[in-house]
């Protein structure tokens, strides 16, 4: 077991010292204090200039900021630099670069430019992560190791010939033979067959479709190549200094990462969250991010490694966030499982690409800046929240999350380019957001599926036969599976499966699926659940399923189109449970109709009484009942807190019996009962 | 004369067993049986395959298959394989990839990969085709050979070393010397001018535009460098098995190939259809797509080589075919002069690129599908249709369509994007469509022009002097020519003519074309026909004319604009014909009131007197006139059949007084008088 | 001083006789005579055929030309023909070829196709304008030397390895050091630090932002390597042909080059334009070219150097200009000082890349033509015009244009994508333009500035504490400086102004800004002008900045959204000026209100009292003010003369009382008095 160093929430930001003359580091430190800073992130891109060259390495700037921080009681967590290697080790290997799909290899003088198969690349990252580690091992102002940077940021894959011989072991390793990736990806259509392994290659600009099952073999390769890199650092610091935890940052909703892989590896998930202050943004969707961060160590808060104080730099237009929107938004990372909160960057740079990315320390270089001045407003409160500590999220509800399925669903060359997995994910999950109800996200073969009351399944395009069991075992002991439209067609091999569709699924649905339909941007088809000629009392969109019912009963059918007459909706009762499908995407009111009876029989039930624009969340620990009440609206919103004496955990004091909450307001009240 | 050995009307579709094990082979055929089914194309992808290696070759299951072919009954449609190359050949010579006009050298993987001018891929190609031509030559099941397959359809340029090399043995056939190239494409201007063949490259990516004669004549090298590896296969067969038919599957109205020109080396014309299951699809875009492929042979019946019997799998949204559809497609296609349809594919693919693709036997595997259910059925429909076969198709009416006229309009650089050239060919046509008019279309140097009465001219932006020679003497013969603006710019050698426009067309039209006006999208001009001052009573869009009739006949005027009181529609009246001149191209009542009186006086008529919403054809032969109703639209259609006494070919019963057409319905009705 | 060989107001066009047989030459003259033309651009594109060879040279055909025109008394404006190299000479040193910034070479084909760091091309290049200029220093015909074409027209960027090595010697030259290149790239950041100058590379294609310090001292770079090419061709003229004006010709509002810069070294200001027929053309967007190039030599007459007699031919759909618009556009040349009218090109070609670019001659040939005749009319103008010559052009308001803010303002990773410098550069031109106030352009640095009662600063983004300083010395000797939003953030060096915005122009403006918020597309904040909590009487788009004044006025206020309450708008009296400063970019009322004032208070007015839609100027000499009078709308437009007795100088009589404009028409006033 590692020992925790954090204290308190977590709060600070990146600090990138190495910008500044050292007469600004003392002015930094000041200010850290005035605003409650107790955590930095140290030397991400230092790499340059810990190593000029070779055989020389220098650290003597590091050295004295970790001192410094030491000695301001200030925890740092401390980088191995390989984010971004210097311009030295490009120009010397330049194998290093990554190179397009298309042939074009990458010139560097960014960041992020690196091949994950380059051998050149992992001995240099290897032995400047082995330097840092060793020397910092023992300082007392470190608390946490951060591996590299946002892995797959900038490069999600490369195509060069390093790739092309490791993809070849990977498949080895994966399918044993030739025959068996001819097998599997059906080479014996369009002369595709290979006989020497020496003839597969990475799926390269081609003249026409590629290979499905080659471009996710890909995918997947690519994944563990980079999880492979994250393994390399992580293992040194283990071998080195095995107390400390060690982790890396990820990205929000980020498709190309198997996030549930990789949060087996990390002993916090940390993750960067850039809302965008566009009222067309929907803060559920940060929502969303929050609760797959928690969900990927099952229900373990998380770190929010990154926000901005304000404006980002690399939108079309970056707005700066209104006063009290970075508030709010912190108030939602804590209100979902967040303990801890950083932001990028401590002091805005003068210079370089990140320059009008925003600070706690803005260009006006003093403490009066209305941004600053809200960092400080924050880290009060947080002060006043040291016992949320740890909380946990109480979740009875969760939708499937399977990252390999979103990159199948979504191969260039998939039925519908209207299909979006994301967009699905959110789709479903805004239900429960406006509902306030709690949801967790499960990975249908790495999460405890048991906890939950109901699952909601948004188009599972691939599935394996072992996902297959696992969700009849669910349903046979008691759970409510929701199976939304397009799923059960390919198996883990992006082989139809032999039966037809659902395969895996079909026993547990009690149906068959014949053929599918996507359907047109902004059509839509009525449904009726009054019966197969009945009057139409619902509709959806995106996709229609054609279903043979068996054991399942239908509860809706199709009233027009190809499908009319045909089932819509079905249920499958199973052992102690209910297995539903959705053969279409229904609307709004339409899901609501299915959804609520599903949770009214399950006893499900939403957190509060309140309208449906306020999100609201729950974090319980021995302290109590955490409510967290969010006013992402334009509107004021009041809400009565009836019979139930809350206390502000800001203040101490008890509630009230009513609360008012304005735009960009938040909340939080403490249930010590 | 080559032996015909196909039967009746040919019904099948592409097969592909080996994609399945041997023992879903025998199921096939019983599935193919009850389907009707009497003729397959088999081998189309099977290259890799067949040969292993470089002096390897394995030919037993092939031979199985062509057996149960022909102890079923069934004929096949036997492939050179020469469509997708092995991965191990593409390896072993890497110069068989072609290259784009940015100089990326495509990898392999997919489909269709290969430089038409790679001498390697040539030799390994005629190697293939060869061995399977001399195994195959005498099996009883082998009907017809399929050369490669879609030729161009992922690769219409390469731009490698090897091109470079052919263009210039090309350009010396064509022109003889270094100074011919450098009259014809005008280098004395931009500093162009080339003293060496080895200055002269493949029109790459260049910085700004490049010289649209070079460009021209690039098009027409790849033209006759893919031309030549059908012949080449061609040769070899015609070599070793004289009497069989020989072909290549055509695509739809496809801009890259001269079909007129290809098809003079066809025995048969077949071609690949998939129209669009989207509402917003005209169906008079297949039917325009089949007028095509039946002129191309001067009205021989055709094969629909590939259908979808459903969905597609490389659209945006691949839709389902409705209920009814594939069936009215089918119909269209023999309505418009097939004797032949052909599935893509028969059983649906697990695996790979097309695995989504509809085919016969769908992902459920047996004979309970919708579709298969449909394909039964259409194939008992064409056992009642065996007469129908090589009835002819009774059109006085012809549009002219020329490929390299199509090239050089739609050069990235020409006068307006707006103009498209196929959009003014389905322009034109749909009035014909809408009339129950039938149409042919003519290539002005290769086509038989007398056999019509009338004969309309599309933007004919670039004609040579012999194709004004051939439009002179059909209108002094009597033909009505009718040609639409923009027309007469530049001869073959895409040099503007020296008098000026419409040059070579400017005698027989009795005018000359000042200068031109390309118009915006949407901007519409109007024209009277009541003289230069004239109330407007017409309008026309996408560009106008400045024109002086010498002998012409003003017959409506500009009304507005700079054209203002100049002529907009002129009649020259020469010989026993007219030739029409429209300044600007009519909008659909304009061109109405223009065509029908032309028609009129022409004496073309109507089919039947119909609504334009029902597409009618009529096909004639020794049986009687097989009249053709297809309702498209979603209304149903109600058509009195008056004094004519057809009969129902497929039920060899009288058809009654009226017939009324569901949505998606077609008819057939035999007049045997 | 060189000797003006110029004649009257230039008038001709680019003759490319090579063409054409000889037989038309003579034909050119005699039509040349016919329309006035006095004035020829000659071999511009004629290196290939100059120089067939390394070491053949070809100078008979331009010795005829030469003759010809000196014989027929026109004058010769004779090119370096280097704008296209041959093509054997890329073939013989490829790395002439540019580079693309993903590393592609480009292939020739086309012209402009050459690396401006190529010592190679130099090499030839310096080679045949040596030859030219040694053969022809001393031709009778000879008027001025026109070296190149449209500079960077084509090819803005190379990244070549040739370019590369250049570039590092073009840093150690602006910075000393790498280290001074570490500095002002910020290059501690992202790992980016450089030990080595063999570090250093072009900004190629990478995985991430680039560092845009980096990017822009590349733009840098690639301008001072073109005008390396320019000055190279420069000291060859003048070292052998000293007296003779030598030039570039511009294109209109280009943004990768200086012109401010270019401008010094050129003799005569001439550019091309190419207003697009398009009535959503704006004609105040040719009215600022104009009063740019004007500007770039401080007011001194141009030569509008081409110009279509009709249409272009690499717009997307090119339209005809319509009867009369290309002499209105002609006036409106001469209107904003120009001292000559030239036309691409003079004979319209049958072939090549341009055949569809309108000529003088048009495709008919002959002097019978709409064009030809408005070419005629237009030359019979110019010959009563003479008198214009030299006149001047009396502005007492200008705008601040500076090319190196622009390149930095929109750099790809800049805070909004809506900002775009020349749509804010016509934005406040248009309202003095529809005031009928003449305008100038400054460069903040190169220019006089003293001269101005006003100067307008839109987004200058980017300035030197030296243009800062300039400023202020404006305004303290009484000059009235508007500033508008986003100024003042980076220096030179393009690094944040270590004080914060407006960094230095801080002093001046009276005030600070403490952070921007860039608004979207469509987004509108209201302001006031009565006060903090003042009614909305005003409004604005694009951006909005806090600003804190300390000496500075506040004239409105910020009144609703993140700011509100904050100055929007302020003024600071200095010395005997104002500096005012727009926080927000007023919409077109609020700019009215704003500028009028100013306008008012600085004894600015109007040229005469018409309404908006005329474009009215005024140039001056000693024969009088000439006052230009054009009429781009649809409508007729009537206007009152009072009690100024103009004469018309195109007929020598009184202009009477009152002037009526059709659409497309135009007059001159001469105001003798």
């Amino acid at each position: 077991m590692k020992e925790i160093r954090r204290k308190g929430i977590c709060y600070g930001g990146d600090y990138n010292p190495e910008q500044w003359p050292q007469e600004v580091w003392a002015d930094d430190i000041r200010l850290m204090k005035m605003a409650g800073v107790n955590f930095v992130s140290v030397a991400i891109f230092s790499w340059a200039l810990l190593q000029p060259s070779e055989d020389e390495f220098e650290f003597s700037w590091l050295d004295k900021i970790m001192d410094m921080m030491g000695e301001a009681g200030i925890g740092v967590d401390l980088a191995t630099p390989t984010a971004a290697q210097p311009a030295w080790l490009s120009r010397t290997y330049p194998e290093i670069l990554p190179v397009s799909k298309e042939g074009m290899r990458y010139s560097y003088g960014s960041r992020q430019c690196y091949c994950p198969n380059s051998t050149d690349w992992k001995r240099a990252a290897s032995r400047i992560a082995r330097k840092v580690v060793e020397r910092y091992k023992d300082h007392p102002a470190l608390v946490m190791w951060h591996t590299n940077n946002e892995y797959t940021c900038h490069v999600q894959e490369c195509y060069c010939d390093n790739c092309a011989a490791a993809f070849r072991l990977w498949l080895e390793k994966r399918y044993g033979s030739v025959e068996g990736v001819n097998r599997v990806w059906g080479t014996k259509f369009w002369s595709q067959y290979y006989y020497d392994w020496m003839d597969i290659l990475p799926p390269r600009k081609t003249t026409a479709q590629p290979n499905p099952a080659h471009v996710l073999d890909y995918r997947r390769f690519m994944n563990d190549s980079v999880l492979d890199l994250y393994l390399m650092e992580k293992k040194i610091i283990e071998d080195i200094s095995p107390q400390v935890e060690v982790m890396t940052n990820f990205m929000m909703t980020w498709k190309d990462l198997d996030l549930f892989q990789w949060a087996e590896h990390v002993d916090v998930v940390t993750w960067n969250s850039y809302p965008d202050p566009d009222p067309s943004y929907d803060p559920s969707w940060t929502a969303i991010d929050h609760d797959i961060m928690r969900s990927l160590k099952g229900g373990k808060p998380f770190l929010l490694m990154e926000q901005a104080p304000s404006q980002v730099n690399w939108r079309r237009v970056n707005r700066a966030k209104a006063p009290g929107m970075m508030k709010l938004y912190s108030y939602q990372a804590l209100a979902h499982g967040a303990d801890g909160l950083m932001f990028f960057q401590w002091r805005q740079s003068r210079r370089g690409s990140e320059k009008f990315h925003s600070a706690c320390v803005t260009h006006t270089g003093d403490e009066h800046s209305r941004v600053f001045r809200e960092v400080v407003d924050l880290g009060s409160d947080l002060k006043m929240l040291e016992d949320l500590k740890d909380a946990s999220y109480p979740s009875e509800t969760a939708i499937v999350l399977d990252y390999e399925n979103w990159w199948a669903l979504e191969y260039e060359n998939n039925q519908s380019s209207e299909v979006d997995y994301l967009e699905n994910l959110r789709y479903f999950y805004k239900h429960f957001y406006e509902r306030h109800i709690p949801v967790d996200f499960v990975h249908p073969l790495r999460s405890d599926l048991s906890r939950y009351k109901m699952i909601v399944v948004p188009f599972l395009y691939m599935l394996s036969r072992e996902a297959g069991n696992r969700f009849r075992d669910y349903v046979k002991a008691g759970g409510r599976l929701v199976v939304g439209c397009g799923s059960g067609i390919v198996d883990e091999e992006e082989a139809v499966f032999e039966e037809g569709y659902p395969g895996a699924l079909s026993g547990t649905l009690g149906l068959s699926v014949e053929e599918f339909d996507p359907l047109y941007p902004g059509q839509r088809v009525c449904l009726s659940f009054e019966g197969k000629e009945g009057k139409p009392d619902g509709e959806g969109d995106l996709w229609q399923d054609r279903i043979h019912t068996r054991e399942a009963e239908t509860v809706a059918w199709f009233s027009e189109g190809m499908m009319k007459g045909a089932p819509a909706l079905t249920c499958n009762k199973l052992g102690k449970g209910e297995a539903w499908y959705m053969g279409i995407r229904p609307d709004k009111e339409t899901l609501a109709r299915i959804l609520e009876g599903i949770c009214r029989d399950s006893g499900i039930e939403a957190l509060m009484d309140a309208p449906p624009s306020l999100e609201i969340t729950c974090r319980e620990n021995e302290k109590g009942r955490w409510y967290f009440l969010m006013n992402f609206s334009e509107e004021n919103v009041c809400l009565s807190l009836k019979d139930k004496n809350y206390i502000n955990p800001l203040t101490g004091r008890p509630a009230g019996a009513q609360i008012g909450l304005a735009p960009l307001e938040g909340a939080i009240l403490l249930d010590v009962q």
